[in-house]
């Protein structure tokens, strides 16, 4: 990475119908690229309610499903790289949680399919994505040119691994589509996304729905941009908003001429790396 | 773990005559043990001010120096698990940044050398602590009986693997002698302890100095105890002091059965392990 520019994140609204939330998102997606935002973010499940048991019926397959073909044009129309939060993917007969990423030219710059699949049981919150979803097999680092960019979705930002091998892939920013809850959100949100930013010296994008009181899965919202050394470059509250940061090459060998973490890994005495597959 | 015990953390001043701090220490200690306290942490470097040219004259060897024999004959008179923080420790021609942990009979439980040394470029503030020190080149899970810690002293914080290697052996409690600064303090040390415990589901004791505004290196104060949710348990002000905090085996069970974080890694993608010696 060489010069600076803007991330956007959309914080949009979800609701039930799924056209009604794919033409929402290309709404924010066109406004946040107008402001100026080279690379844009959508959050987790932008075009479907965070249920479960809604995941099979919102799915579709790419490249032929009605929310890839819109991000793909609208990421070609505005000339931006655009991180397609995640969305309920088909393939055969397994669901996954998909980020698709799409270059200025429309062309697929990855796909991310949700590593660790959300199973937890929270006071009076008791969630399954197991019992509809897949789980993804890889961890790809996305070179867009201008920057590099890992994804990580929403649970997979509390396993440090995936991160650190981002990290060590060479990536500038981490940008994580997610939907905490109003219980993980107050205790973990911030720490979690500041501590992959300081610990990796990375900036984070992260990328919630806003927040529905109603919905019976109610989010956190206050999608974030984190920078390097962990302050906060932008932060959203809780309602349908557009958060710009900059990205700043600057900063990120500002903060890793400090502290210079990634030279100083011992690795003689431990070694992380990808296994299997 | 079984039953829950009260570990306190002795934030002391440290000053320039290694002989009063030695005294210092053992008084904070006794009365941390009097407090009903069973484990008992020092910060780094609590019996030498820190400045890495000072830590060859401070440096005394095991067991024969005198801290050590403090620690040893402490532990034993008060029946406790003492976890030393750090001394400069001299073996042969080599000075380490080492932790002593002595058990209620008065026994070496382990020995911690620092193994990543602080070497960095902080605004007005450089520090270079592989010019009088070397590396420890080892991790170790020690087994008090009724608890199992494991010890990373300062730097060491910053670096995930090391914390995910203690909790797969099966620490309860991360114990983390230390001196921030007036830089890295604000910044990132609560942020460092409360993600260590958070991802692996573990207490977090940060132990540090009291702050001393004329030193040449100012450090941050505000031990800490966090629990395995991120929650603080004892946070200290920046003066001489002795927090309390409860260490709970129920609220790591409670907490690792909300989210089975160490069950759900995907080992299948990716492999942390100790490498080489």
């Amino acid at each position: 990475m060489t010069e600076s520019f803007q991330l956007a994140v959309c914080q949009n609204n979800v609701v039930e119908k799924k056209a009604e939330n794919i033409r929402r998102a290309e709404d924010m997606i066109r406004e946040a690229a107008g402001m100026g935002a080279r690379v844009v973010v959508l959050p987790e499940m932008f075009n479907c309610p965070y249920e479960t048991r809604l995941f099979p019926d919102y799915a579709e397959p790419y490249p032929d499903g009605e929310t890839v073909r819109m991000l793909s044009r609208v990421a070609a129309d505005a000339g931006i790289v655009l991180v397609g939060g995640s969305i309920p993917e088909k393939d055969g007969d397994i669901v996954y949680n998909t980020c698709f990423t799409f270059g200025p030219r429309g062309e697929l710059l990855g796909r991310h399919r949700k590593v660790h699949l959300f199973d937890v049981d929270l006071p009076n919150l008791r969630v399954r994505e197991s019992s509809t979803l897949g789980p993804g097999n890889d961890v790809a680092v996305m070179d867009a040119g201008f920057v590099k960019l890992g994804v990580m979705i929403c649970f997979d930002v509390r396993f440090p691994e995936l991160a650190r091998l981002l990290a060590l892939g060479g990536i500038d920013v981490l940008v994580v589509p997610a939907a905490f809850n109003t219980i993980t959100g107050p205790a973990h949100w911030d720490l979690n996304m500041r501590a992959r930013a300081v610990d990796n010296q990375v900036y984070v994008a992260a990328a919630s729905p806003a927040r529905d009181e109603n919905a019976g899965y109610v989010v956190y919202g206050h999608s974030m941009v984190v920078d390097p050394w962990g302050d906060t470059v932008a932060r959203a509250g809780t309602g349908e908003e557009i958060i710009i940061g900059e990205i700043d090459p600057e900063r990120i060998k500002e903060v890793r001429a400090r502290l210079p973490l990634l030279a100083q890994m011992r690795t003689d005495l431990y070694e992380l790396r990808k296994s299997g597959r």
